[in-house]
């Protein structure tokens, strides 16, 4: 079956940038790759495409075109720098962050690029983290709730405000303009396969984990009628089109399209996936018990699983999520290394910041180095790792930072153990509920760009007790996509196969120690305990504190 | 009664420094001030004046012959300075940290001086805020309890470590062989006049407040030996001496101490008082209802009513604590300014630092300037102020800090400004508390070195919600001791009447505005509620973290 010497592009839209590689189908050996940024990053403050409005807060927004000059720039220059010759690339696949949703008319052209939808957040692409609709989420929920829906139990009993459905439908309840504008609200993901083959296929895996599309249907107009009058028809109205599975043909690369990539015309152009999850894919954990673990500004957890479990506080629980005949079980951590990244930036003094460079680290390296000659419980801390809400198992956006256990001798380098430490006990958590539910996990895979951090990897397998491997790719999301792309193409019969083939793992790269394992179930004890009492209910202080500050600022929007 | 042109010397020995200052008598009239810091500051890691041996954690020492060496500079560059004649100089009035306890041998000497007991902790000086004795003071705190010890409601119910007794018992325990060599325990300030007069004489406030010694005598015999076989004849072994009241005459300069000091033998020297007390004097807020509020590293609170009242969690209730006729509440918190010093050492990054010099400030003004524009909630934080310990109400040095609501776009001037408002809202825990139970307070006068900063001030009037008055005086400890002097030199009558001739006092500097107070309320209301479940015991999670992490180092000492 397999071809030798053909090639498939994979494309990884991530946060900031898209990374695109040229794969050789036989092997996944990775010939050429290259990234781009995104030209405005991420509109979080203000609305610098148009004239640096200020946004108000839970926002973050991104200028679609920026996605395509990004896309055109890395995959020339990955097949430049591949060398290889251009009919030999027989496919295409991508990956997009999501639920990363954008307003578009009946061509797929964004409507902030109408000039008169410029200045209009609505119309521009609303990312993942957007977290603008937590209003609307907690609606949706409540009605879905009131109504027993059947799809309420694929989320975790829970509603992001990152899916799709809250963002548009904060777009009806905040700008009707926008809404009545659109012809189309579509995931990036299914938007950048749109504009490349010239039809619209939702992608199968996106529609059930963040388009609510479970057991063959859209939640029903009745149910959305309830939560917003006149919202009832939105899938049908702004959302039509066919759903497909994934590894399968979105379509073929249109003429107009291959001459701006600079590729053949006509060649497959696979459905789309998420992007940390085509992970699952680059790194040889598409079998069931095996955890994906993305560990990049946020975390993601994705593992397969014969059967269906319900499992409180998941993203999402979606058949053929990873691969055909597993349920696909999703969690997250809204912030992971961002949290580390936030207090590299706000939290480090001068002082440090010589000191590192006088021994040519990086501050995260240095501080880690301070950090990792303590005993464990030497800080005196404990902390939350909620700086941009509680992804799962508590699906709270409200939700917000924690640290306790400071005294006047607590230091940097004690800060950021507390955090490092926090981000692992929330993994635990999430780990500890798939457990309980009976989603086996017996093997963690990471991958994302704190493996660099091997004593962060440790502290994980320590913490959580699992074994832990890692992948030597050095584009796991793109090499994800090609992967996928290659069985649409042909080349392999399952992803399973193609996975094994074209992944890259190096197995059980850290191992759990029980004498360490031991006193971090110290910590993760209090950190539980803390986890309830501000996570559950019973002190709703994190919530009441951003209506203060939504009250204290809203004068100022 | 007024003596015209006649001097009194006021020292002011501090944590850091010792200030002294030469008063005209008829009106307060600071004419020469000085200071002197102490060479070896506070040993609270290393054991610097000996060879560098490490100190266990809580540790806060110091070396006497520092607060000579201090001592003797100041007071004769303040002579120097003021250009006063040295024969109108007619007392000198001292006041020390308490309870900071030496070890002596029968001559005075401290047992550090001995060369066998060099390299011994327990042979220095224990500063006030030396909290070695934690699990001492505990067994003290139950065994008096268990015995409904009759001074205890004295102590608001609790027994700080940072009182004598706990001091002595932990030597006693810790180092036998100087508890044995030494035959006087004694506060610094009875240390200091021991060395000016040739007698020791313990001063009466200062007893009552730090030494247990209540209704005319100190804890019984019986009481001690329960707690610890062997340590019930403390008192009557190490503490023998008559004690005199506050304003009263220790003795007279010893022509050996006057040669040293360059000023008369034969002067009067006062009895000694705490550091915080004096400032009440020097303030102008000895009458009932004004409260002194000192501000600097910690927090004092003092304040004076007719009656004797049961206020929970005073660090001490004593009569003629400030002036004969009067009981006197005190209270306090273990870490104020030191909270804010604290995070501009640890946690204000390079960009910000830079920023400050560009614009003249200090990081403190600068923060604080940042932090003033915000409105009332905005940064959607609370803190806890306990990072070293709660002093008052809740007398627990096992407590530790605490702050919630970080968010990945929280900045150091939000933190900066939660933990300016959790300094405030400890403060308005311990006034309602006392006035809750009987004791009325209806204006503060503040010392202290925040006093310049305004906003802070200004934070104080709003959550509190009490006029806040201020003093101009540039030495107010000096200067309060210079008052007391002044009456134990036979100057005035009453320590009323010389407050009111020689203190300083602005009033209503700070007045509470009442739209501003009403927004506090609500970030006061999650701090009581954070208050109660980490304070008193609904989830002891910060005494746990410290005893893991005494667990984690223990081998490390």
């Amino acid at each position: 079956m397999v071809q030798p010497d053909k090639y498939i592009i994979g494309v990884d839209f991530g946060t900031l940038s898209v990374r695109s590689t040229v794969v050789r189908v036989s092997d996944g050996f990775e010939k050429g790759t290259a990234s781009e940024v995104y030209k405005h990053g991420v509109m979080d403050t203000h609305l610098t495409a148009s004239k640096g409005e200020v946004l108000p807060p839970d926002f973050a927004l991104q200028v679609p075109a920026d996605y395509l000059e990004a896309f055109q720039k890395s995959v020339r220059e990955a097949v430049s720098n591949s060398g290889v010759v251009v009919r030999h690339i027989i496919g295409i696949g991508i990956d997009f962050t999501s639920s990363t949703v954008l307003a578009t008319d009946d061509k797929g052209i964004p409507l902030c690029e109408y000039p008169e939808f410029t200045h209009r957040p609505h119309a521009y692409a609303k990312l993942w983290k957007h977290h603008g609709g937590n209003e609307q989420a907690h609606r949706l929920l409540k009605v879905a709730q009131e109504r027993n829906e059947s799809w309420l139990p694929r989320y975790g009993g829970l509603l992001s405000s990152e899916l799709l459905l809250p963002k548009v439908l904060e777009t009806f309840e905040k700008d009707r303009e926008v809404y009545d504008k659109a012809s189309f609200f579509v995931n990036a993901l299914d938007w950048i396969n749109w504009l490349l083959t010239g039809k619209l296929v939702y992608a199968g895996a996106d529609s059930g984990f963040k388009r609510h599309y479970q057991d063959d249907k859209y939640p029903d107009a009745e149910y959305l009628e309830a939560v917003s009058p006149g919202f009832g028809n939105v899938y049908k109205d702004k959302m039509s089109g066919p759903i497909q599975p994934l590894g399968s043909k979105a379509g073929e690369l249109t003429p107009k399209m291959a001459e701006w990539l600079g590729i053949n015309p006509g060649i497959s152009v696979s459905v789309g996936n998420i992007d940390a999850h085509v992970t699952a894919a680059a790194i040889q954990a598409v079998k069931p018990g095996i955890m994906t673990a993305i560990l990049g500004t946020s975390a993601c957890y994705i593992v397969s699983g014969p059967e269906f479990k319900e499992v409180p506080g998941m993203l999402g629980i979606t058949y053929g999520g990873i691969a055909d005949g597993l349920w696909c079980f999703e969690a997250g951590q809204s912030a992971f290394g961002d949290i580390l990244a936030w207090f590299i930036k706000n939290g480090v003094t001068e002082e440090y910041k010589k000191e590192a460079e006088e021994q040519g680290l990086s501050l995260h390296n240095y501080l880690t180095k301070k950090a990792a000659v303590q005993e464990i419980g030497q800080h005196g801390l404990i902390a939350l790792d909620w700086h941009n809400g509680n992804r799962s198992i508590l699906c709270d956006h409200n939700l917000s930072g924690m640290i306790l256990g400071q005294t006047l001798t607590t230091r940097p380098e004690d800060i950021y153990r507390a955090l490092m430490e926090s981000c692992a006990f929330g993994a635990r958590k999430i780990i500890e509920t798939m457990k309980v539910h009976g989603v086996e996990i017996k093997e963690i895979v990471a991958a994302g760009g704190l493996l660099k951090n091997k004593w962060l990897m440790q502290l994980l397998s320590d913490v959580t007790r699992i074994p832990l491997s890692i992948t030597e790719a050095t584009m796991v999301g793109a090499l994800g996509s090609a992967i996928y792309g290659a069985v649409a193409a042909g080349c392999y019969e399952t992803i399973e196969e193609a996975s094994e083939a074209m992944g890259s793992k190096v197995p059980n790269v850290y191992k759990p120690h029980e004498s360490r394992s031991l006193k971090y179930d110290q910590l993760y004890k209090e950190y539980l305990i803390l986890h309830d009492y501000f996570g559950t209910g019973e002190n709703q202080v994190m919530s009441r504190l951003k209506k203060i500050k939504e009250e204290a600022v809203k004068d100022k929007f």
